[in-house]
């Protein structure tokens, strides 16, 4: 995946991979405006909580660019409406808002509106540059839990693409193998959507490492089987108590490997916690179109008119989880006092 | 579902509905030959349990009626290959074979090849008309653990098309419905062929019973969040001990009902209780082709090339499972002697 930026900077736009055309297709998009890169957040274009991070702090810097100002004051109240396009892109993934904070403080700091807009590109930059250093080191501190020979089962995307960088549960698994570790992966394809079958298996073809689709029902079987070894599964926002909201279907997951005595491990930057929530029962969780569950690529695959739920979201308490891999270490229960000390 | 027949005798050939082409086409086929039978069996055109079993039975009839033979003994040694062929059209539900078995023994008492030929039609709708009784009354009995304003989640399809009858978990929420009781469904998609998808909701929109349709990896969410008051599946095959195989992803079902303290409930007729098998362990589950896993309704979703796992059933150990509903009585752990008694 070396080859491949998932976001590039190109001075005064982005280019991005369209994550919903994968695997059949490579398509790239250039963005010109902070609304384009919000709507392409929207639309899942860009996906994964640090990617949505890093392309949102992108699209601040281009909205920035694009503006005129004839003071600081003037120029920060044009950008209040960039920032809260951005916001409103998604509302679960709490590195959308960190990346968000970071701007505007940035934005706050400099002095000229030349050197905000200058400012503002450095801070995106640093953003990115951190995120994937910060994706590396948890990479590794998370790579000393895979034991050689092991299979570990995945849910969702949280490799390069949902990161635009090494990755996070994706991360320790490469890890594991640049360290000659053997290891395999059973992926879950990760309905409705399906960012497990088009994307999870794709870079994992590409790195040459083991896969083996399933769908999201069958994970319980093959843990109960003895086949998985351990769970890795990223995260969008992991509360002050270590509860994780993560893509559906990851609470049943965490579960299945407790039920059947398997590590269940959480990989996730710092940016993804979120002091400002003591548990996960306050962590907003996004409904997306019923139309993602009646459809499947656009084959209509139930009755017309049937009423279907389409959380993108769930919790997990923190009881289930086994460890949280982050860039300043890998912490187990009680998470409380070693998250806020973070 | 009065209107609609599943499975028809019409003399000389059945007719089925096409299972494969619900929700979108209400296709109906005829079947001349046990070997159509058999195919339509393997390619779930024909599916569920009970429905296999009955349409073996009607298989067996047809090919008994096709055959010349000039003594009983060679009609029985000609009748061998229908019986094998049928057998092996799918592994794990056990009804296919208990059916064959009344057949064959149906074949054995005959006189002449004339007199064996009116048999086994007779014993097919006999096998039939039970399987409609077994179903309402297991229906009834279900019905009783069923509550005013229950929200009930079911999995894959349990209902007429799966028991070319009253239906078994779809039987039993049928009941409570025709005695007063408000009742709402959560349906899972039922990954890989989408039975809930298609088939469950189809079913439930034309009994007017309201249906949420839902991703497999969404159940648990919704259990958590207390929104479901029961879960009822059918079954493919009962172990002594009262271990169950059903669909894939029914074993996830009942670890989370369990986890969240909500009853999990299997319905289903004595008929597919084996006593010959002392652990679900020994239950053969069926290895389905990758195929359904990479495509949905024809179309890829994951990369070429790239490997998938299909088993098709799971098994539930017997200490998830709340009760088994049958026409029998209702069952509560421990099970072996209970049901070593039917």
């Amino acid at each position: 995946m070396k080859e491949l930026k998932i976001i590039e900077w190109l001075g005064d736009r982005i280019r991005i991979i369209d994550q919903t055309e994968l695997p059949h297709k490579e398509v790239f998009l250039e963005l010109h405006d902070y609304r384009e890169v919000a709507d392409a957040i929207k639309k899942l274009r860009i996906r994964g909580a640090p990617d949505i991070g890093v392309a949102a702090a992108y699209g601040f810097a281009l909205g920035a660019q694009a503006m005129r100002a004839s003071s600081k004051e003037q120029f920060l109240a044009k950008l209040r409406p960039v920032s809260k396009t951005l916001a409103a892109s998604r509302p679960t993934a709490v590195n959308l808002f960190w990346a968000l904070e970071r701007m505007n403080k940035a934005a706050q700091s400099g002095k000229s509106v030349a050197q905000i807009k200058r400012g503002l590109l450095v801070e995106a930059k640093r953003i990115e540059a951190e995120n994937d250093e910060a994706n590396r080191r948890l990479s590794e501190l998370g790579a000393e839990l895979i034991k050689d020979g092991f299979t570990i089962l995945t849910h969702c995307n949280a490799g390069s693409l949902a990161t635009a960088a090494y990755g996070t549960a994706l991360g320790v698994i490469k890890m594991a193998k640049e360290q000659g570790k053997r290891v395999k992966v059973y992926a879950t394809e990760t309905r409705p959507l399906l960012q497990g079958a088009r994307l999870t298996t794709w870079e994992l073809m590409k790195e040459n490492i083991p896969v083996t689709l399933i769908t999201d029902n069958m994970a319980g079987h093959f843990m109960s089987k003895g086949v998985i070894d351990c769970v890795i599964v990223g995260a969008d926002r992991i509360a002050a108590n270590g509860d994780v909201a993560n893509k559906i279907g990851t609470y049943t997951l965490a579960v299945l490997a407790t039920e059947n005595g398997i590590p269940f491990y959480v990989a996730a930057p710092v940016s993804t916690i979120d002091l400002s929530l003591s548990s996960g029962a306050d962590i907003p969780i996004e409904e997306r179109s019923p139309d993602e569950v009646t459809h499947i690529q656009g084959v209509r695959i139930a009755p017309k008119g049937v009423k279907a739920a389409n959380p993108a979201f769930d919790v997990t308490p923190h009881r289930y989880v086994s460890a949280i891999i982050t860039e300043k270490g890998v912490f187990k229960e009680p998470y409380v006092e070693k998250l806020k000390k973070l």
